[in-house]
């Protein structure tokens, strides 16, 4: 019987590892061209409202992603009708908590962003809150991709809770809160509403 | 001099050759988590209004997969306050375009999304169109997810426009057009607009 050399042993091994490594690398290769496009709609669909946090604070740098997330949206004629004001003082945050009677989320909060309307860029007919409801959305998915957690805090169209709103912030007359977004790492395992029914989906037209 | 063996330069090679290809698999493993928050926010950015689009129809699952993306935006009080109509007949395409006066790129479009308001089901004051402006960015970024060209084709608030998609659509009166949004795949090159303006970002309070 030949002798097997240490050397044609370890070819063996080797050429076998290589084998298999390269295929895994294909696939997660393939996996990761996926899981782009899935990335998207899967945070779309995880996207839940958190009104819980943990203490850890939420970087100006994570705010202001989220904001520029904000300002990626559509607007109707290119207005841009919006500003972003991002809060982290406590004093404010509980402000706000105080002024809205559905914004007690907001005292256990580290951060908050409140998109507003600027009536003085507004491209006519209301389009202001089109446009900022587009940007609240992206903001609101921005902070699921990056583990935050945010809930729509309705402002627009309550006139008390927008006033509360403009005191805390000092709002001049032509900025309006259309909502406020608490945000900060969430504490527990809320779940996203299943909102999907059939009837609200037609084909062609209505009938 | 020693005779090398061939099963020697082989072991060596395949080595070199394992550790290349160990290397480059863990950092594309790396890669995909960074990517999967990262495929969310480069999808915002990345989205743009298309209006432009080759003849290569949208499949039914797509347009379905488009409409669920929507219906996953939150809605004030949890009212879901929307209808979704999606549309492939060239004759209704055709007739939306006619009746939207920014609207003649629906001549080319394979399919579009109808995002309709449903007054029965709205919170109050108006609460619809901002829960409908949501759905409709929630579109807008799946479509930009899967390779598909779109964009947000105002109905509401003209009146002439909205009637005119009512009309097509044979819309009850319950029911009411916020956009139109035209859906194929994207004949050019059009890129997103960078509306990054940081006079639009306050920290703390307006001044």
């Amino acid at each position: 019987m030949k002798k097997i050399n240490i050397y044609q042993v370890s070819t063996l091994a080797l050429g076998a590892a290589f084998i298999i490594l390269a295929y895994t690398k294909t696939s997660s290769d393939k996996a990761m061209e996926t899981s782009k496009k899935e990335a998207v709609v899967e945070a779309i669909h995880s996207r839940k409202s958190v009104r819980k946090y943990i203490s850890r604070p939420v970087s100006k740098d994570d705010l202001l992603t989220l904001i520029k997330a904000g300002m990626a949206a559509p607007t109707a004629k290119n207005a841009q009708p919006w500003a972003f004001i991002a809060l982290s003082e406590r004093r404010t945050l509980d402000m706000l908590a105080d002024g809205m009677p559905y914004g007690k989320m907001l005292k256990a909060a580290p951060s908050a962003i409140v998109v507003c309307g600027n009536l003085e860029k507004d491209a006519g007919g209301n389009l202001w809150m089109l446009d900022c409801s587009a940007a609240a959305q992206n903001i609101l998915l921005a902070a699921e991709a990056l583990g935050l957690g945010a809930v729509w805090a309705t402002a627009y169209p309550y006139n008390d809770r927008m006033a509360a709103v403009a005191k805390a912030l000092e709002l001049p007359e032509h900025i309006v809160p259309l909502c406020v977004i608490p945000v900060g790492y969430p504490e527990g395992n809320e779940s996203p509403k299943n909102k999907w029914k059939e009837e609200n989906v037609k084909w062609e037209k209505w009938s």
